[in-house]
């Protein structure tokens, strides 16, 4: 069988920092660690808007949906003003296919850090149900509906539980493990003081997650404010290990964990449900250093080891880990991190270490 | 003339950290620093809801409209599942008295944080028109309305860049200045690459605020996505000066902030408006603290200042800070500082040394 795998750069340096991952995969498949490997090219993004006039052609949706096992995206460009008839590609991405998941894990060599956060990928007020309106005195109204479905937080909050379960049975099998964790936690991230009946229903539906399974009984199921939240992440990081949050929510809080390990430059995510996958790093397209050869490919890198992960490719997603860890140990890093490496001597250290 | 202050602790340490408050004003006020003082104990918070059925008495708003010069506001607890007819009274007390501004100042002495959210402090998600339907299947579906208006982003904005206007000029008047910042800015925090209508209007009436006034033209305009936002103020905290945000992000970010800066309990706010402040501390209840006089009372000491610096009392204020700052660089501090003083130690310290 041979894999294929839809490649979307969109814009910036998306277009720098998806042929390293796509290399990486190659190696691997050239090993025989993974199976024969496909890779389609696919449009979608700003600038693509701007020669098409459209952001995510249809054709795009339709490889999308039937003809790809996987796919990786890579960053878009926000407009700086307001332009008629744009709208995010990876939003809509998310909702034509259903990837209900944004998984995004992040942890540091000295097991400081290793949470992930659970984010629901689908509703909340990336609905984008907005209006606009004029008041009495000629000033202007703007409304948006923030959805909260019990099915899509109980779905998200399930999914949350089985992630503690296995990273918790990961932790178990290392001879060494230097994660802080040392019982299975999820971390219930809400506003539900304010928001008493739309936060209410997600507080709710992830207890009810607890609960649908004997098996999770064995994680630990805390409650957080997201404010405190983001105050707590930064004091006491150790704390959490996996943090399930409705989609606004979990949006800042994986950007705020990044910041914890160094640079968004290698925090990797997976857009997903359960028989899919969509790499994407969680930088932006960075248009100021684009095109320089220095962005750095480990995010998308590691994104595309969590997909093949959730593929079921595991040894070959844990040999990925595992090279790009050394890889950081050792000075080939690009500026973001520090160093003076370009992009392409990144890629090149991860394809020898592998 | 006499000023006089409604005393709202409401819950957990509210009741431990606004007695500090008090005893420093009185302190002023018997110098003559400030006119004679009368403070006006009033009914508020979730304790109180449990004895008396309300969580804020007509009676309170009242005297809050109507027989105070400003006020005090501990913190409330928020109940751990939903509870009927309960609804935060802050919330509720910054509707009634239109408070249309919440700002919270952070900064450290050596000079690396230097910054204030000012955060819109009546709408957003925090109208808190919200319903619960059922759906087809028998599931549950919420709904919460997020409302962003003209009037009040054009209104914050205008504030936000007075207040950048302030800042500069008493950095200018200091011979040793610490601050990061040579030129006033205003970062306009928001999310219009999905919600285009709701925080694309907040966007723009940032905008039309900057265009409003000749003098503003002096203070730099800056836009940052609310996600991206919260990695940056982790990773250059030293580039931020004013940040505007709609409620919710200002809520999350000014906690963010928090953590810069060593913790909640140092950090002030007021909620206020153009004639009137309401201090109070950013930290919560505590309840695993409360009872045990080691709370922190620096925040709400400092909220304090701020409140009669709004006032006009500047150098009273100013007075405050100073004192604050020095206990700050001594070993009699609180435990979240890492010390073992008591809440009353630290009151006597802040009496000492202004
Ligand atoms: C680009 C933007 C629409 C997107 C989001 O808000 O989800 C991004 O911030 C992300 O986290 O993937
Ligand atoms: C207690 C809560 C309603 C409040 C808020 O969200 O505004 C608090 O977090 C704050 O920041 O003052």
């Amino acid at each position: 069988k041979t894999l294929r795998f839809g490649m979307l750069p969109a814009d910036g340096i998306g277009h720098e920092v998806l042929p390293p991952a796509q290399r990486v995969l190659e190696e691997l498949s050239s090993r025989k660690t993974l199976p024969k490997l496909e890779f389609i090219p696919l449009n979608a993004g700003f600038e693509y808007f701007r020669r098409a006039g459209v952001a995510l052609p249809d054709e795009t949706i339709e490889v999308m949906k039937n003809d790809v096992d996987g796919a990786i995206f890579g960053s878009v460009s926000s407009p700086s003003h307001k332009v008629t008839g744009y709208s995010s590609p990876i939003v809509a991405l998310r909702k034509h296919l259903d990837l209900y998941a944004n998984i995004r894990p992040v942890s540091t060599v000295d097991g400081k850090v290793d949470m992930v956060t659970v984010r629901e990928n689908t509703e909340c007020l990336y609905i984008k149900k907005e209006e606009l309106d004029t008041l009495g005195d000629g000033s202007k109204v703007a409304r948006a509906t923030r959805q909260i479905t019990q099915n899509a937080s109980e779905r998200i909050g399930k999914l949350a539980f089985e992630i503690a379960l296995k990273r918790d049975k990961v932790r178990q099998s290392q001879s060494q493990c230097s994660s802080p964790h040392t019982e299975p936690s999820v971390w219930s991230i809400h506003k539900s003081n304010v928001l008493s009946v739309t936060d209410g229903l997600f507080r709710e539906s992830i207890k009810a997650a607890h609960k649908s399974d004997e098996r999770f009984s064995k994680v630990k199921l805390v409650e957080q404010l997201v404010d405190s939240f983001v105050y707590r992440m930064f004091r006491e990081p150790q704390l959490f290990d996996v943090c399930v949050a409705p989609n606004l929510y979990g949006d800042i809080i994986s950007d705020g964990a990044a910041a914890l390990v160094g640079s968004l430059g290698v925090v990797p995510s997976i857009n997903a449900n359960d028989t899919f996958a969509m790499a994407e790093p969680v930088h932006g397209s960075a248009p100021d250093i684009a095109g320089k050869n220095i962005a750095n490919p480990i995010a998308s890198i590691r994104s595309a080891a969590l997909m093949i992960e959730h593929m079921g490719y595991s040894e070959a997603a844990a040999g990925i880990y595992r090279a790009v860890d050394e890889v950081l140990k050792g000075d080939k890093v690009t500026p973001d991190l520090g160093g003076k490496a370009t992009t392409t001597d990144v890629e090149e250290a991860v394809l020898r270490a592998l």
